[in-house]
């Protein structure tokens, strides 16, 4: 099985584009029939994401490189909404999609291994088969290390937070210590555990970066040579196409930009009527 | 319904007893017999680790305060594993034991909104039903902000993470930006959140603080006088009473400490034999 850089890197190129379609499915923003069904209790409600969540997936299988179903939505609705996400994890993977797992996660030593054998799956048996996973960095790199290993070994990937796309997200990260940022500081953590696999294509380490700070964008693409970027808070959040441009490489690979709101509610829209 | 602070107090001085114990389970450290039914699938093990928990609960419910369930244990599992975790939420509290999910949740905005709402119990609906969570403070204020609102209005808790037990939990929390460690950046953060509602017995928003670091322990005591102290990593982790001590105040309120594996695997040593 290709390393995961290598295969994303394939599916970017393939579908030439480098879009993650966002899934993170609300109750509000379903279309009205949907919203019928799932009223009244948490097993409605989970049917009804994953009977979105998948039609979203047959729509831009084509079209997309990967989706990021956003763990917290599901997570909401209790174990209903897990064997839920579950489910749409398999459709998208079965769709040919590369799936990022949007849960950052983390823990110290053994638990964060349960969080990477769980979640991340590729070549290995894992209860989830995420092909990637979002992680958090403020337990240090001992924390990141059970994730960076078990994605090696299983040919799966990890996005660690680097800067996010909040307008608070600076309150920690900004800090300046020792001649840099603290986001800095872990970017070029992931840079270390990046280049030790990084072939022609990036490798199976990654970093989120939001794209509602272009000039970190560019500063951090510098930084962190051999990892691939993930673009959150492209379109609602206020980034635009030219905003995300700073996260590509020269041959214009290396990043890939999500967009949620934008692109799963624009049955919204009246040009869109898909799921009405 | 007592705010969270005044129940979780309440049941310390109940039990005369701070200890959270740590509901960790791990096939390889399950009784044989359990272990041997959990043998094969998700599911079997899920089972297994349900029943072990349950058996564990009954045993100290008289004894602790407070259990911790280490949600990555049941994740790697699966939903399967995520019922079972709901399950022994819902035994622990029909037990009398105040729940501290051990999730180490965060994410931006209206994502942290899904998961406050979906694990914070007490008097909301909520699918998870847990009294308190974990969070990791990366994002920042703003990413917070969501799981302090709802915990305040359910009467519910959170600990936020401020200073880890792990050998490595240094590398960015003890930096050192605008005069002091962004750990205590992260305290002056939780302090303010938690002086809010504080009332004679702390109020809804706590920390967690590895018992492996004793100095840091007393510095975030008094940093924090209005925040409940979680202290992980007592006993496997290399902390000792001693060292957890200056985590309480001078009433001996103010933290609860947890021991997880010299608890729940005690029936390895040859004088415990509950669960053979």
């Amino acid at each position: 099985m290709k390393p995961f850089g290598e295969a994303l890197a394939a599916e970017v190129r393939a579908k030439r584009s480098p879009v993650v379609v966002g899934l993170d499915p609300r109750l509000a923003q379903l279309p009205q029939a949907l919203r019928d069904v799932a009223s009244g209790d948490f097993m409605a409600q989970a049917r009804a994401y994953r009977e979105f969540c998948r039609a979203v997936i047959d729509v831009i299988a084509p079209l997309a490189a990967a989706v990021k179903p956003q763990a917290a939505f599901f997570e909401e609705l209790g174990p209903d909404g897990m064997s839920a996400l579950a489910d749409v994890i398999h459709h998208a993977r079965r769709s040919g999609l590369v799936v990022i797992l949007d849960g950052k996660r983390n823990d110290i030593g053994p638990t964060a291994t349960a969080y990477a054998r769980g979640y991340l799956g590729r070549d290995g048996k894992s209860a989830w088969g995420a092909d990637a996973l979002t992680v958090s960095p403020y337990l240090g790199a001992d924390s990141l290390e059970p994730f960076v290993e078990i994605a090696r070994e299983r040919s799966a990937g990890v996005f660690v937070l680097v800067k996010t796309s909040n307008p608070g997200g600076g309150l920690f990260q900004d800090l300046f210590a020792d001649g840099r940022t603290v986001y800095r500081h872990v970017a070029a953590q992931v840079e270390e555990f990046a280049r030790v696999d990084a072939g022609r294509d990036y490798g199976s380490v990654g970093a989120v970066v939001g794209a509602t700070y272009p000039d970190q964008l560019a500063e951090l693409r510098a930084a962190m040579p051999h990892a691939w970027i993930l673009i959150p808070g492209f379109g609602s959040q206020g980034g635009t196409a030219h905003d995300a441009a700073a996260g590509f490489d020269s041959a214009g690979l290396g990043a890939i930009v999500n967009n949620s709101r934008g692109i799963i509610f624009a049955y919204e829209r009246e040009q869109y009527r898909h799921f009405g």
